[in-house]
């Protein structure tokens, strides 16, 4: 088994109403910056997890998105890279 | 000018407790994922912004975590990705 730190993201999904984004990007344009036009928030995750190869633990951590890290009505996640820790 | 879609991950400080990391270790253990170790939870933000080019438009943005987006003592960013919209 080798330990391996896999990222992912988990943002709203594109359509849905995102109120974070909303409010971070009006308080940019407060602050000054009229260029953004705007801004989605979601979560970056690290997991450090062990797994015979990198496949294995990809398929793990999608798996663990399935069934608790990311809401199925609201959220989509995406694997964004797989190291070795 | 043009537009871009910039990444960034803000995360917490290395060496600082992540509350959040721990509660969903904890809830990946329950659900038998017994090989995760660790987990680190952070934020995953998608500025979309205009500017003169690349470099500008990743400039804008560290100002932006700097100035409003990441806690500076708790929390690190780093830009991943500058690509145009």
């Amino acid at each position: 088994m080798t330990k391996y730190r896999v990222a992912v993201h988990i943002v709203p999904r594109k359509g849905l109403l995102d109120p974070q984004g909303k409010a971070v990007a009006g308080a940019l344009h407060t602050l000054g910056y009229a260029n953004v036009a705007d801004v989605h928030v979601g979560r970056h995750l690290v997991i450090e997890t062990s797994a015979a190869d990198a496949n294995a633990a990809e398929a793990a951590v999608k798996e663990m998105c399935t069934r608790l890290l990311a809401n199925p009505v609201t959220e989509d996640y995406e694997i964004a890279a797989v190291q070795p820790a």
